[in-house]
């Protein structure tokens, strides 16, 4: 069963685990820090396939079917399977999995999609209504250019604090015998609105919301930064992540020592020209289904907080101009 | 905790229950045979605010607050909201509900989306996730039309096949306490593809995956459509309705005695012109917490299944040729 406690921490009594993980990324960010931990790699937008679209789909794909090669379970033997993207109705996930089978449910929650379907994943393996699930998320440079800024054929001038969007998808199988990490508690997100505008700085649009998520899980659980190895954000990036830890800091806590952001360390901000750093579904599922699980499963890492942010624009409420509002779900995650 | 059974089928031990429940529409919707049932009206578009897309949002806003009302529970002992819609990156929900401080996680099954979210909500309230979650989707005619289809504008001309989308919102609210209502059990749908390309006929592309959650869920549980008070569909219309009478009469069911179709039942399609139906994300939600719950208060329905199904199309894949991959999601309700 799950124990909710304080304001509404959600305790996994069982402490659902990670089975298998994979990853597979495209050619930029096999070239970046992390590169030789993926799983895969493919070496050109398209990946062989005809549209940029079908190549984040099976960016998804592969990543499942790695996953669940790594943890030993069959697709048929998966209950479920929790997913998303940032594609216009989650699209990529649709053509992504709809070979395997498994029971689908969707879900959106921008670049947090990740922390969400595992907190998902785990809420079904605790509660019985899943023996196996599968969480899986995506995005793609090309796609996502297309969708949200400009085709890339405009050569368009980035502004510095834009993020660059990853291309990659990563891939978890969780169970209740799971050997490599488990999942301890999660926090859903509210929705957090400061009311910036400006789609070219999510960093910014984000940070309160990983702020006000973090900020409620340490009160429910009594525990504060220093308890955990480490404190990884999803893709705040370089703005992101300094507007986060003086935010925190107002608060009293200090996490510059123990805080990475993925969309920081997916690739190499001084030569691969990524402005504030990564972003997308994709850059935190590849980058926790590649270095942080494996970190963990090399017992490297023992006591972590994964928090996926997510800006829930979309171009319409944009050009409207509306602001952006945010979220971001949290998930302890131990060895 | 939830029990599996059969391929999959959850059995909810302590039947999480609908404690409230609300619809708003707009005018159309109002002028047909429901339209004594639904708890607010909107009579213009916009319903008093600057575009479709916030008036949109504001039927989800009001469909939330007057569920919460009806039950009795305050926002803010709300755990979660469950909620999605068609907009691009499931923006009429983001808008709609970031007001209410409720912990909140996207759902998208487009068309199935509200039985997707009382999916989620029971899972959470039967294994302790929440005390009280919430469910909500809406849809927007003119949203809808100007993001899949034409400007209104453009005045073009719907084909015989096409379905209405409504304007409307249903939301409900579950406990372990509610009184109207509980979910028994319920099937999560798998992605179906019988490689149906037209998007002006999506009753035709969503009926076998109807069939395919139905016969799953009929065989796990050892019932045939006759056990159950009425056997409701999403929005399959007039034309996938039929559809799936005859796919399911292959395998020997017949429910045209106790089907009806939340498509079929919100507009007059003699007098009201919307072709095949009506369809969205708010159509069988406002049917759902209209008609169908109301009928279940006053016992007149006892034992019913609501089956919503959703058509994963994006207008990139469909201008790309690709195929309407679609699912459907079941819930088992007794009064």
């Amino acid at each position: 069963m799950i124990k909710r406690i304080g304001e509404g921490t959600l305790v996994f009594e069982n402490k659902p685990a990670v089975a298998g993980y994979a990853s597979v990324v495209g050619k930029k960010e096999a070239d970046g820090p992390l590169g030789k931990l993926f799983d895969k790699v493919i070496y050109d937008s398209r990946g062989g396939v005809e549209t940029y679209e079908d190549a984040e789909s099976a960016l998804q794909r592969e990543a499942v079917i790695c996953a669940l090669e790594k943890s030993g379970v069959r697709a048929a033997d998966c209950d479920c399977v929790f997913a998303g993207d940032l594609l216009n109705q989650c699209a990529a996930s649709v053509f992504g999995l709809s070979g395997f089978g498994i029971p689908y449910l969707g879900q959106y929650g921008a670049c947090s999609t990740m922390a969400q379907s595992l907190l998902m994943a785990a809420v079904f393996v605790e509660s019985g209504a899943a023996k196996n699930a599968v969480a899986v998320t995506s995005s793609h440079f090309c796609s996502a250019e297309r969708q949200y800024r400009f085709p890339l054929e405009y050569g368009s001038v980035r502004t510095p604090t834009a993020q660059w969007t990853v291309t990659g998808a990563g891939g978890c199988v969780i169970n209740n015998g799971g050997k490599i990490a488990k999942i301890a508690s999660a926090a859903v997100g509210k929705i957090t609105d400061l009311k910036i505008t400006d789609a070219n700085n999510m960093g910014a649009a984000m940070a309160p919301a990983a702020c006000d998520t973090l900020l409620r899980f340490l009160k429910d659980t009594g525990t504060k930064p220093q308890d955990y190895d480490c404190i990884f954000t999803g893709d705040l990036g370089l703005v992101g992540s300094r507007i986060l830890c003086d935010l925190l800091a107002q608060s009293g806590y200090d996490i510059r020592k123990n805080h990475n952001d993925c969309g920081l360390m997916i690739f190499d901000r001084e030569t691969q020209d990524v402005h504030a750093g990564g972003s997308g579904c994709g850059c935190c599922a590849s980058v926790l289904c590649s270095k942080i699980l494996g970190d963990m499963e090399r017992g490297k890492l023992k006591n972590i907080l994964f928090i996926a942010t997510g800006a829930l624009l979309s171009t319409t409420t944009a050009q409207q101009g509306k602001t952006i509002p945010s979220i971001a779900h949290l998930l302890n995650i131990i060895r």
